[in-house]
């Protein structure tokens, strides 16, 4: 019965070898259908082959991928002997025919490939899905490193931000779009439909890039509230029963979440671009509407906070932290008040000096601040939902993007390691019990 | 006065000091313009940056583009001491960072520029413009060819023929885009719009690609007649006052026009595929057509022949290839029926076995046959328009695509240098004086 | 306080002499605004004032409703005096320009007027709207008959069948439609964007009337099954987990579900061409579906038998229609077969027999019978949902669509008064205790 | 021979009794089909019934209309017995339910006719080609009128003005639609594609009605030039090189041709809706262009001038009047100025105060004059293509719509029978020497 229960466990981890042998042949099975794209073949039925190409990969049962993926890094890797050559060559004179010549050698046939299998209808699709997988798996096999290369370069260039078109997502969206929003929002989820329907409405806008060869899939998504004053907390924009107001009087936009959707365009950049865009055409819909502003969680805080905290000796900042373990802290006022006083400093040198690689620590203010927005305000019990309470004591930060100013501050960032953000921010995070570590 | 005309020579072809400098500034202008791209500022304000570069590019006078053009080729090129670098480093190691390091040295700084103008409206089209006057010029100024393998390589991954859109081109189509057909049309010019109008009529069809990013600018198109019989003659396909047939009762789809509208994208090839998915097309709305053929000009036959006529001493073979010379030869029945003798072997010769660099020396052929086409039938009397009768003395060719021998007939015409053709043609072929010395 | 609990109670029933008033005053400012509409001003700036005259009908607090619909009936019919007129000279002498001119007096203003209401955007909406409560209020206001019959004029011209467009709604649709579908659909009920998404899967389909002046709402809607076999019992059709089938493999249609979506437009018949059309379309895009027959409630039997039981003597079917009142009886095998005996030829009696006015008693019979459809086949224990149950025992039936012979059907309908029904209800029909009474 | 003439000229006139039977045979086989649709077949089987009708129509051969139309006439007209009871029991009392009984008797079945017709795809179509050839024939056949009034009837309910879509017309519209726009203009001809294209750029504007059962054919259509200044003269607003300018520096939008494509809609109006929707949108788009006014023709006044020549004693005036034989005489100064005196204040008399019906005698002027606009300026030597000259002496005259004044125009033209004209024009009106005359 031991024996039993070790082979279950063993069977859950690592095929048996009969298994295994399957799943190599139907690798091998699905590497033959691949490379057909190279032959002849594949360049006069390039179509039809990558047809059967596609087929062969979604019939690869699950068991069967890794040994897929290895076999793509290793069949259509560059020869690495003629690759040799090719640098002799321009080494011993840099020539455009020879750098030309390095350049066709140096790129890998599976770029070639994959431009094949894209002429049938869902190879674009096919090759995401790939990247997703390979991605997750990376750590794991690093030998697919080369195949996240080669999509990584190509989906660069194909998802290239001249070829995406923004539209307006709202309750005349078709419903297999809108139900993928649902599934892919990944900031604060979306609890059916209902909730979908109250963030479509005319107080709020939504909006997503699309690409013409996936044209019900949308690659990132941006959620907006029309608003008076810069907002402070998140549950009441999300209340499913919040009174819709007049867009018109607003004077603010808060972007209160984006969310990427496909994992395989890791890399390809869309968010800030989608910014923007979203932001100078509501400008000019809403001429009132002067501030642009993120209201965004804080997600690295506590995480950061548990590595520092034997640094600290402080005992109320101590007290403080330890509070933050009380259930139904906010429901506390002394409490709350006392832990407000020592963790909103802590949050807001966070922000602005915790540093990793000369970029901020915590990464959605890498992503904002690297973007040329400011760090405007932090905002205490702004989000009391279990995740807001665990990750970043319930607090949120508002970016806002003074699209007058986003050149300035992101020449500052790129050249000083230095980011934007308002005196009342620096002066609390001077504050702060760790600020003379820094 | 003698130098007054050397002064108006000279104008002509070198502008004088004062000029060639100002084309200079400007031309340096514009290159700063597109550094920017590169730029911080390129980074984080693209569209802006982007619309800048791409008002100076069309604001360059026509004399600046050279230098222009020579400055990119300096200016974006791969660094040669890094590259060597990187090269001499995948020498000692050809590890997977070292492959990724080189690949990324390798490519040009212009491919990151490219991509980055195209974010801004009109980038894609004014980078096509830019390929096509290289092109253009790319004899006398060797050093564009770097501009030209980035663009063609870039374009190549854009233009991927998974992102193209088959639309047909009918009399619902936006005059926008008919006005465009006239002006393009490269093989049977089309003379107005009552020409056009006859060729988009229910018994001919009319197909062409598009790209999302180019929504008004067809890539090629292709002119189909839908007929009884493979027609022999391109003048009655082409009358204006031809009488309109029923399309359900062809049998026969007659390519015979296929017009690439795009200079600046050559080498990327869309003939090919489009032929394949008109066919297929058609075959499935008209089930009775059972044939697809070109009707197709052979432009390069008279042309070999004058390279050819000193290895000829056959005197009647000499008589015939010289009457090509009589005004109005196929109105006199004795003398043309004397010459189809001579020159239809000759020409049949010509398209299956004139090869160069092991391919048809025709380019017609050489692009239907390479598609995996068969020579099928020479037609005498069959393009009695100036070109026609001066290029290839009134004859023209159909190539047919059995869709099911394709294949097969690339791989031979790749592995062996063998075209597909009929035994009748090659009968022909092998009666012509010029047979034995190939 | 007795005479407070009076006051209240009156104020329910009867709007205190000032509310009366203020609605009163409220109906005449809108009449006013309506009644512009007949003015120069409203021939002039037709859409300005048909705006103001649309504000004001919206703007009508729904206590001033009654009295506006009954100053539009006073204001806006014909005169008689000039009508009383215009007949006696037509009797004189029957002309045509006498009858021109009779048909124009004989026209109501409210005609002209609502047609100018239709040149402002919602114009259509408003008017439908105003039937919809016309309808609803025409047994206590009798003289409302009018407007209704000027609407129902105006719409079955406006709503001609010609202007329709037929359109599948699936998953693609936008959510804004979808949402209405739910709200609607008066069969089946839909119980959320789950139950939705279900009907709306690869086996089943779903189409709507839509016209092009109310492009986001439809007019009637009808849901489909694709089925082997006919079915016999509803549930199983409406199960959320019910597997999705192959719609190729199919060879029945199932029209389970029929819904007018707008009340303001009762008698501008639209189900029996959607019927056809869309077993038209179904028949072309799956030629192995040869049966189109519906899944149909018979709501009005139980109400019959409740009326007519006074004539049944027979102790056994007594019994049996008593046993509708024992909770459960569908899950009593032996107490069910004993009701089956009894209930199903009376139902079939019920269906084939019952007439009034000519016409078969029951409400969804008389459509489908009219339609040219042939009553199938009964379906004992076919909807076990509690309305179900209680309107004709849980009891459905067929109607079966044989495209050929709808026409005859229909003839015979007419010209008879004898509904198609198979030989096999016949039978069961014959059987019943009540069936020698007719 | 004479015979044989005489024969020739009866063909042409009366159909030989053979033909005029078949013509005969060939109307009742129609009218037999037309007869279905009000039939039981033609309640049930609507569209394939109104499908047969259509191409029994189609089919008519041109000799067979007249018969037709009379029979139509005559077979689908109320019937005047059951009419004439209706009126009496009208005339005894005049009760609701009379007058709707009165209502339905009086409506003629041709009417239910043409709404069953028009369940089928081109019945529209052809009923609106059913009214151009009735009205066309209306002086010789008085017993058509029926149809006529039944028919306009009809279009006006179903080309309701909210129905009907505004689009604008550019080089982006289908060849399909311009072509039309080419055949159809009826002010200023359209000389080819070339013309229409100089017509369709950026200075230049036209926008169409379309309805959506109609949706390839303009209903009607206007072209407007936006210029500085209101343009005086018709030829450089046609010219074909005319240089294009900039719209948005215009500060007039000058509307110089209207034409309404379907004669047999006359009298469904749709010019003044137009007129104003697209001064409208005009004014929001360019917020520079202030002024709206036509460049109209004057086609009544020569042949007004010369039914009251008789009137006239002044021999300067009568010498003016003569002198319009003088071929050339624009291009001679003085006499064209003395010419000038002379016939400007009649033309401004003629505009202003010659009245048919108490409305303006002139067709053009009745309409713009009628919609509320305001006679402005007349310009001479305007037009001088061979229609102006010989209509008009080659005036031309302003209609200005003052938005804001139009309704006022319009009450004072309907009450007072006076039209809105500029000072200056009434003081030329006030010295023409038939002024006296009014």
């Amino acid at each position: 019965m031991v024996a039993s229960l070790f082979n279950r466990l063993v069977r859950k981890v690592v095929p048996p070898a009969s298994e295994a042998a399957r799943a190599g042949r139907h690798a091998r099975r699905a590497i033959d259908a691949w490379r057909e794209l190279l032959s002849n073949r594949g360049e006069v039925s390039g179509a039809a082959v990558a047809h059967e190409a596609l087929n062969a990969y979604h019939e690869l049962p699950l068991s069967a991928r890794p040994a897929f993926f290895s076999l793509i890094a290793s069949t259509f890797a560059p020869d690495p002997a003629a690759l040799r050559e090719a640098c002799e060559a321009y080494i011993a004179d840099a020539s455009l025919p020879r750098l030309t010549r390095l350049q066709e050698i140096a790129a890998s046939p599976l770029q070639k490939l994959c431009q094949r299998l894209n002429q049938t209808p869902g190879g674009t699709a096919a090759l995401i899905d790939v990247r997703k997988h390979v991605l997750a798996g990376l750590a794991d096999h690093p030998d697919w490193k080369m195949i996240d290369a080669v999509l990584g370069r190509l989906f660069n260039s194909w998802f290239n931000r001249g070829f995406l078109t923004l539209q307006r997502i709202d309750w005349h969206t078709p419903a297999f779009v809108l139900e993928k929003l649902i599934e892919y929002e990944a900031v604060h989820e979306i609890s059916g439909w209902r909730d979908l329907r109250r963030r479509l409405q005319n107080d709020r806008r939504c909006f997503a890039f699309f690409h013409p060869a996936l044209p019900d899939e949308p690659l990132i998504f941006i959620e907006v509230a029309l608003v008076k004053g810069i907002s402070s907390a998140i549950q009441p924009l999300l209340a499913l029963d919040a009174p819709v107001t007049a867009p018109e009087k607003a004077d603010t936009a808060v972007f209160y979440s984006i969310t990427n959707c496909q994992p395989g365009l890791r890399g390809v950049s869309f968010g800030n671009l989608l910014i923007k865009q979203v932001a100078q055409k509501l400008g000019e819909e809403f001429p009132r509407i002067r501030t642009f502003t993120t209201l965004s969680p804080i997600p690295g805080f506590t995480a950061w906070l548990a590595r520092n905290i034997n640094d600290i000796q402080d005992q109320p900042t101590l007290d403080a932290i330890k509070a933050l373990n009380t259930p139904d802290w906010p429901q506390q006022p002394a409490l709350a008040a006392s832990m407000k006083a020592v963790l909103v400093p802590l949050c807001a040198h966070y922000l602005i000096n915790a540093m990793r690689d000369g970029e901020p620590a915590d990464p959605v203010a890498r992503f904002h601040l690297g973007n040329g927005a400011r760090a405007e305000r932090l905002n205490w019990v702004a989000d009391t939902s279990p995740r807001g309470l665990k990750n970043c004591a319930g607090m949120m930060v508002n970016y806002v993007y003074h699209l007058d100013q986003i050149e300035n501050n992101h020449e500052v960032y790129v050249r000083e390691h230095r980011v934007a953000a308002t005196h009342e921010l620096r002066r609390l995070a001077r504050h702060c019990v760790l600020a003379a570590r820094t």
